[in-house]
């Protein structure tokens, strides 16, 4: 195990993806929120699994992916998250530490098996989610070192974590063990209909205790349930140190008290599978925020790893995101 | 289950494929001979694994992928292979069936876990890859039901099969229902590698029983142990009644008797993976073969499919190949 410090220590839900093209009659068969990420048992994991077409498996998690992305920028980056001891926790387990991510949360030995996502991509490149969450969701204040958390300057959380009720206490324990060290806590809302379920105790954890706060147009918008963007951006500014918000090809507004910074989408040639956009736009203004950049050149890197990784099939990079960078002066 | 009519049987591993952008110097250090495909056992697999970068999970095996091929362009295609009830298992399973393939094997609750590839592709889009076959050589003539050989009217198997022996007693066993039925025997060599491991086998084998022999220059080379192609193929042809013999960028010879047809590669944009071009251009000629089509006609189908699967990663059909045939007048 290293002991070196870490830039940014991730914790979320720990799920390989099962990735599968749809059309979008496909998504209204199902009963599906297209865009959204619905939660499903193991039985309806297994009827859906039967109804989809031929799929592809990558490794995701939105925490993870974020990650993920940090050490392809060649930052430190850890993740606390849990698999069973199984096929797909293997592969999640070897992705993540083969992209150069410190996991080091044992594998359950016994209880559910690990987490899948079913993403289903429409042609349009926007995806649906059906989650089931399985082992990930039994993840408990036991799997969270207070020494890997002390070793992070930033401690980002999914709000995905809120939907497992055990994972609640797993996180309540890694924000206080980063207010122990000094670090700062980042949060994203992860999904509109995720903040629906969890709007107050979203609200309680932002004034309490979030440092920096991601979301997209929609999740900001449930959050303080208005669909003036402009109004729910200020709300944000006021509730956290920085607040970074994405408008997916409108691109982003970051703002830290009276600092505003608007930054356009970086263009991409072809968009394939939106999937991963958000959580890889969190790992470049994180990779930015822990080197000291300003929020301009974090939204940047943020802009940079989120074209990257809609331009494939799969929420992970598959180009190194330092020569990215290095490509656009960063 | 269903009682139609199959245009194909085909019978091999049963593999999901663990697939890994590399460079070249990986395939070095790992003394892997570039383009051909060495069997590991499992603890070389996990050793490697550990050493290999994040990858993509994507069903494989060769005449999996072939038949996969021969369902998508609208085709009906059975698969015999073996799978442990494992998930990868589960996904090997699920694709095949998900791609409109018949595929009753039954997994299997004990023994080794299921076969998996590693498909490492160096910036040429070469393919070179380590196999641990796992459950798929374990497979025994009570795996091989005569009564879905009978209905078929092509039993197509792939060489690799010649590695696993116990897997030669269950082929046996489908050649002969297929020849107690009046169908044809098509044979794929499958890599030079595996007809240097095996060559006076299958020289016996391609006397007494197959019809349609599939095979690339190195292969074909290999068995008759000759640089010369144009020698190779002269005595394929006199072997079997069809051979296919496939050239890579080069294009397609298919030989029946004194009928010779040179076929060209069909242009791809971008050639990413060359991972399954032999499996799929056996799935569009052997189509083309089962709808009576002239060798000329069957070497096209054969060469669109080729290309579908060389312009992504993954040895399965993205698109429709049904479509891609109509759209060239096919």
């Amino acid at each position: 195990m290293s002991i070196k410090a870490l830039d940014v220590i991730a914790i979320g839900n720990a799920i390989v993806d099962v990735i599968a093209a749809v059309d979008d009659a496909f998504i209204a068969a199902e009963g599906m929120a297209k865009g959204g990420m619905t939660l499903i048992d193991a039985g309806t994991a297994a009827a859906v699994y039967s109804r989809m077409g031929p799929a592809r498996e990558i490794s995701g998690g939105s925490a993870a992916n974020t990650a993920a992305g940090i050490a392809s920028f060649g930052g430190q980056a850890g993740f606390v998250g849990r698999v069973r001891d199984d096929q797909l926790g293997n592969i999640f387990a070897h992705d993540i530490r083969a992209g150069g991510v410190e996991f080091s949360t044992a594998p359950a030995t016994m209880g559910m098996p690990t987490a899948r996502c079913f993403v289903f991509v429409t042609p349009d490149a926007q995806r649906t989610m059906m989650t089931f969450l399985g082992a990930s969701t039994e993840i408990t204040p036991d799997d969270v070192a207070p020494a890997i958390i002390g070793r992070a300057g930033i401690l980002y959380i999914e709000g995905y974590l809120w939907d497992a009720p055990p994972a609640k206490a797993a996180v309540l324990k890694a924000i206080q063990a980063m207010r122990a060290s000094g670090g700062k806590v980042a949060l994203t809302l992860s999904d509109s209909f995720c903040v629906e379920r969890h709007r107050a105790e979203f609200l309680d954890l932002l004034d309490a205790h979030v440092d920096i706060l991601f979301a997209n147009e929609a999740e900001i918008g449930a959050l303080y349930e208005t669909d003036d963007f402009a109004a729910a951006a200020t709300l944000a500014g006021k509730a956290v140190a920085v607040a970074a918000l994405t408008r997916g090809p409108a691109g982003s507004v970051a703002i830290a008290g009276a600092e505003r910074v608007e930054s356009p989408a970086e263009p991409v040639a072809k968009i394939v599978d939106t999937t991963g956009a958000g959580d890889l736009y969190a790992a470049g203004f994180l990779f930015g925020q822990a080197l000291g950049y300003d929020l301009a050149a974090s939204a940047r890197l943020g802009g940079l790893a989120a074209a990257e990784v809609i331009s494939h099939f799969g929420a992970r990079p598959e180009q190194s995101l330092a020569d990215i960078a290095r490509a656009h002066g960063l």
